[in-house]
């Protein structure tokens, strides 16, 4: 891909406004676009890393057995009056009368309507275990947003729902997920903190959130610097108390975000909405469920938030847009031979597998540096006439900032021992 | 994939109140579910044939230029203002207004929430063209919806959006587009008719609407049969006209449905928005604007029309779910050789490049058959013991209703050698 037929619209200035790093990073590297306050568009780059992310999540989804379908976003508010959930999220749900009168929202979640769906097709224990997951927007409408992607109205969630004969089955699929979500984060190049939790407006009885200590959050964990013990703070009390693995050394509290929040639901839902099915002894019996949760656009935020440097984003391999982008500097005009050994690099390494980008503007070198610090593309090659002359290219590597001279028949070789 | 690992759930009756076949058929074969009049779920059996078509939209679009980026779904009202539109498509607007007092729409289209982002970004002719495009879902409060997921109150579009200097930038981007529109229905397997029309709410002077022949259209066309000319029907008068091109031939009226519609939008939007440009003189000039839509689950819809028969859906090889359906039979319990054969073939297909289903149900053979003839994937293998004690495996087309004898080993051959 070239830089001029894509659209990366970097910005020179910070923009105003922005409380955290990963919002300011977001927003300059032309990474997403606010329409208005708390709703974003993704642009091109940004959609480029969000699909690498749901791609992770797909994989590791199906590895466990769940299936992908797609559920509506406008549900019927008396769906979610059969929970009393209408209530419960009355805060932060989104409602409207439609030109027919039927009173709507917009899904702040999908718990009811997974339910509503499960139940008319599933009606014997043969059919059971049925887990199935989506990618889809959520709506909330949030009085505060913040941190640009991490606190919207309208944001993109992973969520998964389990429906099991009995408790075990519960408890299985519920284990699976919970290493599907480890390898998720694992994959996206986080290290979640896993805390037993409370299971808040959800119900059901056990519940895991997964955090990472990140100054965009908006809870608090206590560490231990000692051991790694760690535990949800939920309440004062616990502040500057010892950990109890190694007796001596004091908890420190941070700051996290959360990014995943598994439930075992029980059956709050199968019950309130009849989702019963037939069991092997002719027993009529409500599903027993469970669901699961990601914050996909919160990944991302995540992901900046740990892994930037002063001057941008250092993507982590396994999400960045593009594998490598090529540089070709020219002091003045275009330089004939730069601008052809630049575009042989992008058909070859396509060619090898790689996605890669073409800084093709006719701008300066300096200009061109600043950019591909702040969009963070891992590695670097840069086409010079200083070098050139020699027969030699040089590859940067963005995140340790190491730069290697390259004979510049190497290059694909090179590369491809990198990657 | 297996069937018992997968979400399929067909019913063994029509569903009541369906007018249309696609609508049945979508309903029956598992496709999708009603959450409630005019909103849809797709469940994973319709949710691949999506992605399939969406994956075609993406090729074509990617081809000529447009990249792909992803708008939301939540409006601020005012900017409809700003173009008259919250006016002129109030009937099919929902609005509504958040908790902070902002009065919000869900877009039933993006030319606004589009304009504002590229006039923040594009300021030269230097950034020109620019054609971006996203599959989103949008919102229409439709009092009758009709025909299941073909008018409904929420579905998926493609949509684009092209940004060009001048009215010859914009008439090049359109032809592009026009002779990509071309290619996607192709792909599809549909053949389209394509109408200059009237450019109705989204305003400009040229258009052209892609139709095709179906009972679950709301359009209606003038075909001549003789040499295939036709034409848009605007009013009562050209009804039972003559050919213009063979004088002597009646055309006739047929129904049809609009899969696609592009507009040469000119500048209404570009000067309601005020989004200009500074041109090469030194003038600032208005952005000349195209729109071009394509009803991405109307497309499906219209396949099912145009390729089934009594018993089922007959699935074209582009947008298939499944490549190949291995059907295992059990005169009663599970046969050892054809479960382990049935599985060789999976895995063996699947190596090949093919996506495999395997009807693993316990189920008896007419049951397998009535799915299989319902779900309609293109090829199926049938393992049954009365071919398997001669050594040989059945091999059926979904659309010509064909059987062929295979050797059992030459199962992998002989279906490389079809697809």
């Amino acid at each position: 891909m070239y830089w001029s037929k894509f659209f990366i619209p970097t910005l020179k200035e910070d923009p105003i406004g922005t409380e955290a790093v990963s919002h300011r990073l977001l927003l300059r590297a032309g990474l997403v676009h606010m329409l208005t306050s708390g709703v974003y568009s993704y642009l091109p780059l940004g959609l480029k890393v969000l699909r690498r992310i749901e791609r992770i999540i797909r994989e590791e989804m199906e590895a466990v057995g769940a299936r992908e379908l797609f559920l509506p976003c406008l549900h019927p508010l008396e769906l979610w009056k059969k929970t009393g959930r209408d209530q419960v999220l009355a805060d932060v749900m989104i409602k409207f009368q439609d030109g027919r009168g039927r009173s709507m929202c917009l899904g702040p979640t999908h718990e009811e309507v997974i339910t509503d769906l499960v139940k008319d097709f599933v009606k014997s224990y043969r059919q059971l275990p049925v887990v199935l997951y989506q990618i889809q927007t959520k709506f909330r409408d949030e009085l505060r947003t913040r941190f640009g992607i991490v606190r919207a109205c309208e944001f993109i969630m992973k969520d998964a729902y389990s429906f099991d004969r009995d408790k075990e089955g519960l408890k299985k699929n519920y284990q699976l997920m919970f290493e599907a979500y480890k390898k998720i984060f694992a994959r996206c190049g986080l290290d979640t903190l896993i805390l037993e939790a409370d299971s808040g407006a959800m119900g059901g009885d056990v519940s895991h959130e997964f955090m990472v200590p990140a100054s965009i959050g908006e809870d608090h964990v206590l560490l231990c610097p000692s051991c790694g013990f760690h535990s949800g703070l939920h309440g004062p009390k616990e502040e500057d108390g010892l950990c109890p693995q190694c007796r001596k050394a004091t908890l420190t509290k941070q700051v996290a975000i959360e990014l995943g929040h598994i439930f075992q639901l029980g059956t709050k839902y199968s019950l309130a909405q009849e989702a019963y099915f037939l069991d092997e002894d002719g027993q009529k019996k409500p599903m027993i469920m469970g669901c699961y949760g990601i914050g996909v656009s919160r990944v991302i935020a995540a992901i900046i938030e740990k892994s930037h440097d002063e001057k941008g984003i250092i993507w982590p391999r396994q999400v960045t847009p593009f594998d490598i982008e090529i540089l070709p500097l020219h002091a003045s005009g275009q330089d004939e031979e730069i601008v052809t050994l630049a575009s042989r690099y992008h058909d070859e390494l396509t060619q090898a597998g790689f996605d890669v980008l073409v800084d093709d503007r006719e701008d300066t070198p300096g200009r061109k540096f600043n950019d591909a610090d702040l969009i963070g593309i891992p590695l670097r090659v840069i086409i010079g006439r200083k070098n050139l002359v020699n027969g030699k290219v040089e590859i940067k590597n963005r995140q340790t900032q190491e730069v290697i001279l390259v004979d510049k028949h190497e290059v694909i070789k090179t590369l491809s021992s990198f990657l």
